[in-house]
């Protein structure tokens, strides 16, 4: 009893202690403009899930620390890379780093990597407010953990749209055991080897492995405190904002918690016209804001789950723990977790994805026409004996100049300048048929887009190769927001469909779902001088070739800094064209 | 019946097409004074000893290549750093690389690292007969598998000063379950994790878990013909040079030869004043050849044995099998394998390294005197809570620029302009005790050699920091082959022990085992511009601080070639001093 005391009286000063540092930081900011951070990023061992194993850690954490800053204010991120033998580059997911095309942190596409023992800095303005991400982009390190949250809040004396108490930020992932080493190689290996599910699903860094399979307590430990479920804490009859954000390497998610609503009120940076939901489907690198209300039963706590959807699951629940003032944190709900809805429910996705529209006074019109539309068929191919997946039959490679400093620089040679097709054969392609594509291949060429053009893009979903399926891909445009026109079942009508687009309030993203079979419509400006991938979120079937490079308005371009040189044609300096 | 009938019909042809290519290598050989190679560096899973892991291989293969060439040839092999997310470097281990400093391999002094997508071109002149080695020098990566065999011969015309019919490589290796990446993070983690002693020993790559212990066939599996015991077969009467070179990442090792003695001919390319042994300890990074007769009972095969000596082992003894044609060379004897002599045996190897004496006509005579004397004391330290191991008392660590460019150019501020000491405080260091060194740094300085002066190295062994021993050091000096003038038990007496040196005959080596609480003399000529890294070879040790670096004639060394540099201080280029 005294010690439950001891614990209330421990977490009531803990939230003091939370409100009077965001107080303070309020305070701070009004002055200081400039948020630098000191990171450094290296393997630790952790039991993120119970199981050990190694986890690259930004500052000895995964999540790493979470941005804190306020519109306008510039980010300076020095980033020591000390993975011993690994390269590394990180990328700020939603920000669009206008004027500073080469802190995008897309290794291949904005920078060289960033070497071991090496320091990179990284600075770029937040330009919105809203809630967005980092990660590494640098091969597959993205899943070894190397991940975080940016909370962009708007400056003093402004308000939301809406009301809410406290402000949590959220990372669900999947977990794998296996290291990124072993899922890179099994993937491009002859024959292809696939990993399989995720071992686990994580909110915020933490799961639950079930130990009574595996090798002993050295290695997967039940009790490590390290994989205690994660607990929000929540003070009775307060609103809670919470920022979902997705960082899977392949689930698509349905994230529910038992007894409470969600009032879905932001989406990717842009609010949005509020809808009540009891479960949100949330695609890797999405980010959502959702109000909830702890406004039920106070005497006990309640779970949090995610459950995997789009693919016949093989990953056990993600539980975490809505923790009501003052129960402790760990007890469990005496209740069944909630499931979610089932895996393969389609239409019940495409539902939300439909109901997401831009709030009624922050709507920005998309422009009514578009100068250039392009298809994206996004298949799986065999290429020189390869699992790959493709876009138009062409799968991405990565070129060893960074297409920023090629592209500015004219060095021709460093890819290949013919830029990849702009549909495919549309009226012999049977989406939902198994179709070989004998005919793919693999290039390095980008699009290069007319500045200050608008464009749109059909993002068209088919059968995957071996199996009776089609996956759901969500796309991620680095440099710019999308309005999101529409989605539909089925194959794009080319004459049809656009008549349909939503014109009027359509939702700005920067990463949207291709549901299975289905289609999705984008529309962007290429108003943001610089080069920027556009790319499947799903780790490995981007680095199978799942992506685009856009390039616009290079001319524009400023001097590009030398720390992002030293590799390809750049190792020894900038070469004569 | 018959098909062992056909057994031996297609060993037989064999045999004689691989004489049929020795004679065409040889005969292309007067022309052809080039060695090309084309190498790709990336991960596979393979099963060496029979547990499948990621493998670090060169064209698909662990050990990778054998080059083969002749006195005075030159080597160049483009490798390709395929490795997905992490760089690489390759050292040409016992090459001297006269005139091509740039081309050592080793990261950190003589190259930025390969990055992943790069294609590096190493070129250098074997300019003296003899067996040497290739491995990764970047980080732990040599444990990961990527090394293997360097076999220069004699002009055509010229002989060896002894005889043989044939001539194989067999390198002996230990091997790790645990990846490098685990490994080396437990070695930079606090608190300390050893990963303990290698699961088991590799005799040419292939040895032999006990998958009994394991997790099933998908990731053990003893019938994995991966797995099956590298068989070396003679034919009867003849007399075979074994080239067998010692790779451990730990492990000192006894080889030898069940029934059959071996005569030691040559040791790191130099000819040795022959000796008979029942078995040979054999160091990481030493080479030797020994000659052996297969003139035993030719009806059955031999066991070959590799075992762990200097260290209480927890390593199965390597096997393989010496395959008297026509016998199966998969069929095993039915004796008992020899295990070799005692792990704690140091008189035995002391006594070995005694007998190892240039020979007669080859021996290069050492200045009788030296201009100056550098005595290295090893111990393990602690130092801001991580274990090192230092030289000195100082932690070796690997500078961002490496020496050979930084020196070159002046970059004073890319390393410690302070040089390590020379010597440590030996009237009051007790080798025999504990000592925790509370003074020991971590330090990049480097050691500046005058050019052309004679250089005596005293290697002064110790007590490790947390356990009743002290561990034997095989140092390894790039660039040189020192005279090694002796070795004794205890601390090294300046005074008396000098005295005792071998001036007369004693062998030139590249790599010299510090014993077990005894002390190691060596002598060099500073005769060879560039930066040389001077270091114990066992992969954990370096990487841990032991090892020191050595600067000569640096003012004689060429222009520096671009595509060693795009790391440090040179990312963008050279920088202006």
């Amino acid at each position: 009893m005294m010690e439950l005391f001891q614990f209330r009286k421990c977490i009531l000063i803990k939230l003091v202690a939370i409100s009077l540092l965001v107080s303070l930081i309020h305070v701070s900011t009004v002055e200081a403009k400039i948020r630098r951070y000191k990171w450094e990023a290296k393997y630790e061992y952790k039991s993120p899930d119970c199981y050990k194993k190694l986890v690259a850690t930004i500052n000895g954490k995964s999540p790493g620390p979470t941005i804190m800053a306020q519109q306008g204010d510039t980010v300076v991120v020095e980033l020591k890379n000390s993975l011993m033998t690994e390269n590394l580059a990180v990328h700020w997911h939603g920000i669009r780093q206008i004027g500073t095309p080469w802190s995008d942190g897309t290794e291949g596409v904005s920078q060289c990597p960033i070497m071991p023992g090496e320091t990179f800095t990284y600075k770029f303005v937040v330009d919105r407010p809203g809630t967005y991400l980092y990660h590494a982009h640098y091969g597959m390190l993205r899943d070894a953990g190397l991940y975080g949250s940016i909370r962009v809040s708007l400056p003093d004396g402004k308000s939301e749209p809406f009301d809410y108490d406290y402000d949590r930020s959220i990372i669900l992932n999947d977990w794998y055991h296996k290291s990124t080493h072993e899922l890179a190689t099994g993937l491009s290996s002859i024959p292809f080897s696939w990993v399989g599910e995720p071992q686990s699903l994580l909110i915020q860094g933490k799961g639950k492995f079930d130990c009574s399979q595996s090798l002993g307590a050295s290695v997967c430990n039940a009790s490590n405190p390290e994989c205690s479920p994660y607990a929000l804490t929540v003070i009775p009859g307060k609103t809670y904002r919470l920022r979902i954000g997705s960082l899977t390497s392949l689930s698509a998610l349905s994230f529910q918690i038992e007894d409470h609503n969600m009032t879905v009120v932001e989406a990717d940076g842009h609010y949005v016209e509020p809808f009540v939901v009891k479960n949100l489907f949330i695609y890797s690198g999405e980010t959502y804001s959702v109000l909830i209300k702890a406004d039920k039963d106070p005497s006990r706590n309640y779970w949090i789950t995610t459950n995997v959807v789009s693919r016949s699951p093989n990953t056990t629940n993600g539980l975490a723990i809505l923790n009501y003032y003052p129960n402790h944190p760990r007890r469990s709900p005496s209740t069944v977790p909630p499931t979610g809805p089932y895996w393969d429910n389609v239409s019940l996705r495409l539902t939300q994805s439909l109901s997401i529209k831009s709030r009624q006074g922050f709507i920005v019109t998309p422009p009514q026409t578009s100068d250039r539309m392009i298809v994206f068929l996004n298949t799986q191919n065999s290429i020189n004996g390869y699992v790959r997946w493709s876009v138009n039959n062409v799968s991405f490679t990565h070129p060893h100049t960074p297409y920023l400093i090629a592209v500015k620089h004219n060095l021709t040679h460093e890819f290949d300048q013919t830029p990849p097709p702009d549909g495919y054969d549309f009226v012999n392609y049977d989406i939902y048929n198994i179709r070989n594509n004998p005919n793919a291949t693999s290039s390095n060429g980008i699009y290069r887009l007319k500045f200050n053009t608008t464009v749109d893009v059909i993002l068209q979903n088919a059968h995957s190769m071996n199996s009776t399926k089609s996956e759901t891909h969500p796309w991620h445009l680095h440099g710019h927001d999308f309005w999101v026109l529409g989605y539909g079942e089925g194959k794009f009508d080319i004459y049809n469909d656009p008549k349909k687009y939503n014109l009027v309030n359509p939702i700005m993203k920067n990463t949207v779902p291709v549901h299975n079979y289905s289609w999705t419509a984008l529309r962007f400006k290429a108003d943001n001088p610089g080069v920027w991938a556009f790319h499947c979120h799903i780790e490995s079937h981007f680095s199978m070739g799942m992506g685009v490079v856009f390039e616009e308005g290079i001319e524009k371009v400023g001097d590009l800094p030398s720390s992002i040189m030293g590799c390809g044609a750049t190792k020894g300096g900038l070469p004569r064209p």
